[in-house]
C-alpha cells in the first residue's frame, strides 16, 4: 500500500474511533497488552535480527542499547498499555459551556484529532506507547520508526493490529508506515487533509527536517539546552544538589541541564564547590573567562552555549545580574525548561515572568519536566513550541475540541 | 528594513510586553483609539490614494468596497479598540494547578505567544482589529496586508505604532510588514524561531499558499463549505426558516452555508416549499438528479458539492439516511460548521458525534460560527484545523503556556 492508501485507510479509521465508548477502548487495550505478552518470544525474535543487523552495520553500543527487547521489556510495554487504560478518557470532556443571551447553548468538547502520525528514532517502545495513548484517545495512528528497527516494529504493529481488530476496532487504528525509504517520510509529512498531525520524537536533525518539509501540522518535541540560574541570593547546598542531579542524574535526556549561569555576588564563594562537585561526578567543564580559570575547565565557545550535550559535559557561565541570565537564556535557549535557585521571591518572580520557556523551575531540578512526574500518567513527548500543546504532552494534548451549538430554530 | 530584521525587533519587543500588567496594556489601547480618531483625516487621504489606484487598476466593486475607509469606520475600528481594552486579559491565567505527591507545586499559566505575524487581503480593519488582539495578548504582531491596501495600512500603522510608543510600549509592538514584492511573505513564513504563528486571513488560495510554504507555525483560517441536513424528523417551518437564513443572510462569509441535504422520507413534502423560498430569495440552485427534475434548477456536478460559493448559489442533494448525509459532509466539507435540524434527539446526538467539524449546530442557523455571538467580543479569525485552536478565535487562542513547578530543592 502507499503512504496515501495507508493514510486514507487511517481516515475512514478515525471516523468509526471518535464515537467509541471509553469501555470499548479500555477493553482494547487490555486486550492488547495480553496479546503482546503473547507473542513476546515472536517479537523478540524480529529484534534479534534488528539488532543483529544493527551490529552488522556498525550501530554504536548505546544505539543497539536502546533497540535491544528483552522479555522484562515486552511486559513493562504490555503493563505501559493496562496503565493507559486506568486513565480518564479525555474524549467527551466539555470544557467550556454556557447559555448565550438569545437561548442558544454553547458547549466546547474535546473530541479526537483524528490521524496522527508519529516520526520516530531507535527505541521500539514507542510503538507500543504511542499505539496505546493514541488509541485511548480516539485517534488512528500512523507509525513510522526507523528502518534500524523496522522488523521490531513490524512485530509489534502486526500483533497490536490484529489484537485491536478482534477487539472490534477498524483494522486500520493501528498501522506501520514503512521505513525502506526517506520518501515514506516526505509522503506522510505531505499527506494535508488526511494527517491531522505529524509528532516527531527524536535528535535535532530529524526535528528540523520534518519541520522544514511538512505541509500537515506538526508538533515540535524535545530540544532541550536547560540551564540553571543560580541567583545571588541562592542556597549553595540547594543550587549544588540540584545542577549536580539536573545535569548527571540522566545525561542522554531532554531535560538534563546543560548551561549553569552563577551570579557574579556569590561566584568567588560557590564556584569552587560546583567545579569541584560537578568534576568528581565525572563532568567536563566548559567555562566562560572567569571559569577557564578553574583547574581542568575547557574554554566554552558560542557553541557551546547553543548545544545540547546529551553526555555529561556542562557549559558554565558567570553573569552579573538576573537580567544577564535571562537574556542569556533567550538568546540560547530552546524553550524547554530553565531553573531559578533563590531564596527571594522576587526573584523567583521576576525569572517565571522573564522566562520564555515551556517550564521554569523554581528551587527544583530541571528532570522534572516530564508527563510521568506531572502526574499525566503517560507522555507521547515534550513539545518544545508554543501552538496547541506546551511541555509533556499527555492524553488531553491529543485531542481536538468542538463547538456544539444547540438551538430551537434560532437565526440571525 | 529587511523582514528578518522587524521580525526580530518584533522577538525584542515580545519579551518586554509578556510581563506587562493589563493596566499598562488597556491605557495603551484607549490611547491607540483616542490617536486613531484623531488622526482620521490622515488615515482617509492615504485610503483615498488606494482606492483611486484600485479602480485604476480594474478592481471590482465589491474589493474597492472593501477597501474605502470612512469617517464612520474609522471611529467604528477605534471603538473596536476600546471594546478590546474592556475585555478580560487571559495572560496570567492559571489553567491547571496542583500539588504533587512528592510536594513540588506546578500551575499551568497563560503567557502570550510572542510573535503573531497576520497575512490578510483588502479589508484595512484588519490591521486594527488584529493589532487591538494581539496587543491585549501580550504579543507583538507583524502585519502584512495586500498592496492594494498599502497606504492605508501603512497610515493606520503609523498612527498605531507611534501612539503604542508613546504610551510607553516597545517601538516594535505593532509592525508593518511591507506589501512590495510576494518575498515578503516568503520571509515572514520562514522566520523560524522569531515568528511563533502566521494567521492567513482571506481566500482559499492565500491559505493554500501559506499552509504549503510556512516553515513556522501556522493556523488556518476559514475556509467553509458549510452544510444543512435536514432530517426526516425535522420541523418544516423551522428547516426552512434556517436554510434561507444560513444562505442568504450574508452570503459572502465563511459561515454562510452552501449544501443542503434533505432526508429521503420529507423530499416530496419539503423540497417544492425550500426550492421556493430559495429562488424567490434570488438563491441559484444546482441539484442532484431528483432535485434536477424541479424547475429552474441547474444539475451539479463534484464541482458543487465542493465549492464555497459565497454567492447566492447552493448545492441541494437528497440522501437516504443520516449516515448518508455524514458520509457526504466528511468528503465533501472543510470542517467549519454544520448544522443539523430534527426534533429526534437521537439523530442530533449521531449528528453531533459523527460529524468532525469546528462547529456542530442543533437547529440554528451556521450564521452563528462567529466570535462577535459566542460572546468572545472579538475575533481574529475562525480556525477550519484541529491543532491549538478550534472555530471562532478570542484572546485566549492568541496565548500558549508555561509550566511553573516550585520546590524546596527537589531533586530526581
Amino acid at each position: 500500500m502507499s503512504v496515501e492508501q495507508i493514510a486514507r485507510a487511517a481516515r475512514d479509521a478515525a471516523a468509526e474511533l471518535a464515537p467509541l465508548t471509553r469501555a470499548a477502548k479500555d477493553a482494547a487495550l487490555l486486550a492488547l497488552a495480553d496479546a503482546l505478552v503473547e507473542a513476546t518470544e515472536t517479537v523478540l525474535a524480529a529484534n534479534r535480527r534488528d539488532v543483529q543487523r544493527g551490529r552488522t552495520e556498525g550501530l554504536s553500543e548505546t544505539m543497539l542499547d536502546r533497540l535491544a527487547l528483552s522479555a522484562e521489556r515486552v511486559a513493562a510495554m504490555a503493563d505501559g498499555l493496562r496503565d493507559v487504560a486506568a486513565l480518564p478518557d479525555p474524549i467527551g470532556e466539555v470544557i467550556r459551556g454556557y447559555r448565550l443571551p438569545n437561548g442558544l447553548q454553547v458547549r466546547q468538547i474535546r473530541v479526537p484529532l483524528g490521524v496522527v502520525a508519529i516520526i520516530y528514532e531507535a527505541r521500539p517502545n514507542v510503538t507500543v506507547d504511542a499505539a496505546g495513548l493514541t488509541l485511548k484517545s480516539g485517534n488512528a495512528v500512523l507509525l513510522r520508526g526507523s528502518s534500524s528497527a523496522r522488523e521490531s516494529n513490524a512485530a509489534l504493529v502486526e500483533v497490536l493490529a490484529t489484537a485491536a481488530e478482534k477487539a472490534g476496532l477498524p483494522a486500520a487504528t493501528i498501522q506501520l508506515v514503512p521505513a525502506d525509504s526517506r520518501d515514506t517520510v516526505t509522503e506522510l509529512l505531505h499527506a494535508r487533509g488526511l494527517v491531522d498531525v505529524v509528532i516527531p520524537r527524536g535528535g535535532a536533525g530529524l526535528i528540523r527536517h520534518v519541520v522544514e518539509n511538512a505541509v500537515v501540522p506538526v508538533i515540535e518535541t524535545g530540544v532541550g539546552n536547560c540551564h540553571i540560574y543560580v541567583d545571588k541570593a541562592a542556597d549553595h547546598d540547594m543550587a549544588e544538589a540540584i545542577t549536580v542531579n539536573a545535569k548527571t542524574s540522566r545525561p542522554s535526556v531532554c531535560n538534563a541541564a546543560e548551561t549553569l549561569l552563577v551570579h557574579r555576588d556569590l561566584a568567588e564563594e560557590f564556584l569552587p564547590r560546583i567545579l569541584t562537585a560537578l568534576q568528581a561526578a565525572g563532568v567536563t567543564v566548559h567555562g566562560d573567562e572567569t571559569i577557564a580559570a578553574y583547574d581542568g575547565v575547557i574554554p566554552a565557545t558560542d557553541e557551546d552555549w547553543a548545544e545540547e550535550y546529551l553526555s555529561l559535559d556542562m557549559a558554565v557561565a558567570v553573569v552579573d545580574s538576573i537580567e544577564a541570565a535571562e537574556a542569556h537564556i533567550r538568546r540560547w535557549g530552546t524553550g524547554h525548561t530553565e531553573a531559578i535557585i533563590t531564596e527571594s521571591q522576587s526573584a523567583a518572580q521576576h525569572f517565571v515572568s522573564h522566562v520564555d520557556s515551556a517550564a521554569v523551575m523554581v528551587n527544583a531540578s530541571t528532570r522534572f519536566t516530564d508527563g510521568g512526574e506531572f502526574g499525566f500518567g503517560a507522555e507521547i513527548g515534550i513539545s518544545t513550541q508554543k501552538l496547541h500543546a506546551r511541555g509533556p504532552m499527555g492524553l488531553p494534548e491529543l485531542t481536538s475540541t468542538t463547538y456544539v451549538v444547540t438551538g430551537d430554530g434560532h437565526v440571525r
